[in-house]
């Protein structure tokens, strides 16, 4: 089980000195040695979302920080826009439904991203909308939004803006402050590349403003509870936090402020290209339009005639690389290879390398080591 | 950091061997390999809730699993009665006033138990009530409540039983179905020894006819579709778990079923009886009355004239032990000496041998070693 490439869109390979981290003893978690560590983790948070506010680790799934998003602004039948565009965005849509607001879906086709004038006319044409939710990088879909482009518009209305950055904080270009993001939320196990089960989201001024004058529609992710223990000294969360998450989420941002921000970046964006690029060179198809392709997964048809089973069986089995396959409708008509968190170059060239001895073996016309060759030349001509 | 001796209920020490399985690498949580110790950790919890129905595992605090109990039976207005002794107790109360249910509080003692008679009273009285919450084990006030005795009354009347063992399944009596609990609770990081994070709850049939008859009031902890995917082949969570603390959480259970569940509540109710029998040897005063001082945390009276900083800030930094505070209008008046998870008979010696020669420094009269013989003499009694 340890020998297992994982090249999934997260859960992503935890580097040893983040587990090591994790394994240190227990601390009472009203101490002020776990708050210094509490401290010291939300910082580097709020720098890796950049952000001049505070930003909160909570103890649960990024579902769970979506909800908190949605669950602290909304009032019974208050109208939010869910761009959807894959499973995640429709998640924000069911959280909207689950707390009895009006989810108003803009639906967009899988596959290819939002057209930010879209977003535009219905703002201009419905001034009772809220909050717009918007996955920066729908993970099911191997699609990333314009998020950048969407803030401008957004500076020009009432509306939060929020924004899941599950998997893209870290990996990607966010920039929560400067692209006017109301609510920011993101998850552990994806670029930030410590160990699933912790998420973090950060409010602006506006943003809390909202919270302030809303009945938090949940008690476990209540925002208010949460900025109040956050902003105590020494800092505490409501409940018990995992003490053992905290020590590796504290360890992977060290790693990220070691290798510095702006180069992870660069190197998710090295590593989209040089995946995007192996692809067209096996004859395989994006599902994404390319000029929306994720810089964190690459989501791939399935080749005519081949089954999910097939393709992703034999990586796993006979090469140990797991891949993941697509969810709802496009079961078995995509896969999709991460490559976010610490991904290297070598763990790249192995994964195509599988790819095209799997294709080879399934009978499929494929110029072995024209994939791999791709992937070189990318890193060689960066 | 690694040398304190953690002495509070929860989050307790944890076990070399937990620890070493929670550093494993991470694999994908919608694989076979997952759903594997996903099946296994899912039904060792639930011979450790002693319950023939299936237990889930979930992503969260403990209080995450309390809102699950209240937020899947609750309609807007519907009657629950929350018995509050602690701040446990009171935690259930705000958390059905959150989901805009009804919370007819039955107000107890803080430091007594509550009389089995009140309930039978309150239920007789009225029959609007669709469910009572109690907590086993106040933890914040060291008390241990008669569910059993009250499972008895429970099963004349239609309302749910809904208990919080959050700090007492493992290391006291709880036995799910004789008692006739029909939603129990719990946390791993208490008696269960696995690190804070993660949290436990099973279900009756008739809880789960209310379930299905109530639109969820939380998307992250609906239910309806934790059972749905617990239930799938291979087993899965409905968002990414922690994968981690799932390796923790099966590793300590293993520990339970090794000991014996059985043995393990009578190390418990050993030495929360050595404990009780040095704090009475010292001169200090329990808090709760004696026959319902709970079998994991013992709370005492903090000594006339001493505050909290001197007895716990001298433990603490001087013999490295850390005991807990009272929590609201019992900070500073007590202190609370955790005996839960693994704790051995050595640490229990090591606490109150630090906690004489604290008594000693701060002036109080104090025979050297009497709460040390106590202790010993309990063990070569029993």
């Amino acid at each position: 089980m340890d020998d297992m490439l994982l090249m999934i869109p997260g859960p992503t390979s935890v580097a040893p000195r983040v587990l090591k981290a994790m394994s240190k003893n227990i601390v009472n978690h009203r101490s002020a040695i776990f708050g210094e560590i509490l401290k010291e983790s939300s910082e580097m948070m709020a720098d890796v979302f950049k952000t001049d506010n505070p930003a909160y680790i909570l103890t649960g799934s990024g579902t769970a920080a979506m909800e908190a998003a949605m669950a602290n602004i909304l009032n019974r039948d208050d109208k939010i826009l869910n761009v959807v565009g894959g499973k995640f965005g429709q998640r924000f849509s069911q959280i909207v439904d689950a707390f009895e607001g009006q989810s108003k879906v803009l639906d967009v086709e899988w596959g290819t991203g939002v057209n930010p004038k879209d977003i535009k006319e219905i703002l201009d044409d419905d001034d009772q909308i809220k909050a717009i939710s918007l996955v920066h990088n729908e993970t099911s879909t191997g699609v990333a939004n314009p998020i950048k482009e969407i803030g401008k518009i957004m500076k020009n209305y009432d509306a939060l803006y929020v924004v899941d950055t599950v998997s893209s904080l870290a990996g990607d270009d966010v920039e929560v402050d400067k692209y006017g993001i109301d609510i920011c939320v993101t998850g552990s196990q994806k670029c930030i590349a410590a160990p699933p089960g912790m998420a973090a989201i950060t409010l602006s001024e506006d943003a809390w403003k909202v919270v302030e004058n809303t009945e938090s529609k949940t008690y476990y992710l209540n925002l208010k509870k949460i900025r109040k223990s956050g902003n105590s000294n020494p800092p505490e969360t409501p409940y018990t936090p995992s003490v053992s998450l905290m020590y590796a989420m504290n360890e992977a941002l060290k790693i990220i402020m070691e290798e510095g921000l702006d180069n992870r970046i660069l190197r998710h964006k090295l590593a989209a290209k040089a995946t995007r690029n192996a692809i067209n060179a096996l004859g395989l198809e994006l599902f994404p339009d390319e000029d929306v392709s994720s810089t964190t997964v690459t989501a791939v048809r399935m080749p005519e005639g081949i089954s999910d089973k097939q393709l992703r069986g034999t990586m796993r089995n006979k090469y140990n690389v797991e891949l993941a396959g697509g969810q709802d409708h496009l079961k078995g008509n995509i896969f999709r290879i991460g490559h976010m968190g610490n991904t290297t170059q070598t763990e790249l060239i192995t994964a195509i390398s599988s790819l095209e001895m799997t294709m080879y073996e399934l009978g499929l016309d494929v110029e072995l080591g024209s994939g791999v060759a791709s992937i070189q030349k990318t890193y060689l001509n960066q």
